[in-house]
């Protein structure tokens, strides 16, 4: 339990300058004052927008003048990470200097730097990039893996099934959490044999602090009856981009629609207020904060487009990991299923 | 050219009765005078129900007790196809009693009958399931393949390209699609293996008639810049139904809102005539008739849920297919890709 997380911010990644993130942590510290940052990018942009925030009073500034670029390869990244403020907010975390590394740059940069610097944990393979979803249920989702991996095979979707329901049990404070694979069809002979394999795994391991609850379907994510959703990469990019998309498409038709007559107008006019929470659930900045899982240290990926409410929501996210000590929970979980699986095999 | 396109529809398949299936095929007709039908179940069920529709005077009753399951296993239902209203549907096809056959059934066991009765079209390795599905631009697009085929290789996903792109010039009428293929990003890098293969070989093969433009994301399907969307089954499935519960998600919320006080529900009583037209562009029954391409054969899937008008839009599907002859379209532009890729090789 670490009382006081302190959260190295990539000041330069993402779609705008330093000001956003300085906001949100701005208005992360003036919610919860045990938080602790560190900026890591151009100090001559970064200061004056910290004076602008008395919550920040006392937050640490790492200067370097290199970022990574948005559309620069992962190969590329790697090879100059070590002067750049992505790489230096990640480095602060495997040097001890930070709790968690956050970031709103290139996704693909981030993951690469964050795998060769902290390394996977023991027992984990891949690392997987997990996030959080909205439902009509209580309760968001959490679902990985989003992108880190394009082809997993069955350990892989096994390892992404502990992890997430760590996840879940940290920041959604669900004990036990529902577990489902995400496949073509619920039926049990559904789907590529690396599902199945990881359905029969899963049915086993009956030890874990997770209910596994078979195969569930694209068109189910937002029912609210499942905690945690495991799937490849690519498919978990797919859904991902898929729902915000068709959000976004719903919301355009209900614009156009409102906007069609005068009477439409009056109407959207009187259902303003009632609007707006649908508003609140459907904004990303609610569920901003993708976490890498897997790793021996904590990063947090914020999105790049994020406003500073957003900002603050990954950043809580970031520290909700931290007190919970979520790479620990991870650990015990693995450990626990290999003793089952593997009884005697000490590796 | 067929000018009295005659479809062969398994009355018994679907969520309900024959019922919604007469009832779609009494549109139709009356929309389209030139249509004949067959219809395929239970006489005693079906007769009665033709009778109250005077547009499907003359229609035909191929009486059998025998359906197939919404549960039934692919493996099985092929064993006992030929004595059942699907399987004698298809047959009606393949013995050349129909141009197209219908059905609202267990999606796995139509594409195996019609598979093994139809057999797939020279050059074609493996038939896909394509439909339309809503955009914010002037026309749908044609996304395939949508669940027949779990893993695909590079061959396959041009074959689709091939396949999409006929099936948009003869139902959506484009003269040169533009198609995509969809991945986790649109850089070249991204993707598996079998996508960059494939997008290697539709960028050479500009002397189709399509537009190969690269690849797309799942947030981007619904903005009307692409034709034809080409996929594997796997994702093709994971998308789409993403979409539906997506679409369904937000205006689940809409409702909630819209409910949450007196003021916002006189809000949606104002605005009811413009929301309307938000709800036929996401009725799923507008969009309703996917198709199996690839097949010597024309198989259309209605969904296990459509209502009336529904059914009736999916053989609007059939019928345009019918007329347009795609099989030959599909065909003609096969023949010319072998051409071009494999010179003097006759296969």
């Amino acid at each position: 339990m670490t009382a006081n997380p302190r959260i190295a911010i990539d000041a330069m990644g993402g779609d705008d300058g330093p000001a956003i993130k300085i906001a949100g942590a701005a208005i992360a510290r003036a919610k919860d004052p045990s938080l602790h940052f560190d900026f890591y990018g151009d100090e001559a942009e970064i200061a004056p927008e910290i004076t602008r925030h008395p919550a920040l009073k006392g937050a640490s500034i790492f200067h370097t003048a290199d970022a990574i670029e948005a559309s620069e390869k992962p190969s590329q990244a790697i090879r100059r990470a070590k002067a750049t403020s992505m790489g230096m907010a990640i480095n602060a975390v495997k040097d001890g200097r930070a709790h968690a590394a956050l970031s709103g740059g290139n996704t693909g940069a981030l993951m690469a730097i964050s795998k060769l610097a902290l390394r996977t944990m023991p027992g984990i393979d891949r690392p997987a990039l997990a996030a959080l979803l909205p439902t009509l249920g209580e309760t968001d989702l959490v679902m990985l893996d989003l992108g880190a991996n394009t082809e997993c095979d069955a350990q892989n979707l096994v390892q992404f099934a502990v992890m997430g329901s760590a996840y879940a049990r940290t920041v959604l404070e669900i004990e036990r959490p529902r577990v489902k694979l995400l496949n073509i069809g619920t039926e049990e002979l559904k789907g590529t044999g690396e599902l199945k394999e990881a359905a029969s795994l899963l049915r086993e391991a009956d030890y874990l602090p997770m209910r596994f609850d078979g195969f569930t379907e694209g068109d189910k994510l937002s029912r609210g009856d499942v905690d945690v959703v495991v799937t490849d990469g690519f498919s978990g990019n797919i859904a991902l981009k898929t729902a915000e998309g068709t959000a976004r498409f719903v919301t355009d038709l209900l614009r156009r629609a409102f906007t069609s007559s005068i009477r439409s107008k009056a109407g959207f006019a009187l259902s303003k207020p009632a609007l707006h929470l649908l508003k609140v659930h459907l904004d990303p900045n609610n569920h901003n904060g993708a976490v890498f899982l897997g790793l021996n240290g904590l990063v947090v990926k914020s999105h790049g487009g994020a406003n500073a409410k957003g900002v603050a929501n990954a950043i809580g996210v970031a520290a909700s990991m931290v007190r919970n000590d979520i790479t620990r929970k991870i650990s015990e979980d693995l450990d626990n299923f290999r003793a089952h699986t593997f009884p005697g095999d000490e590796r």
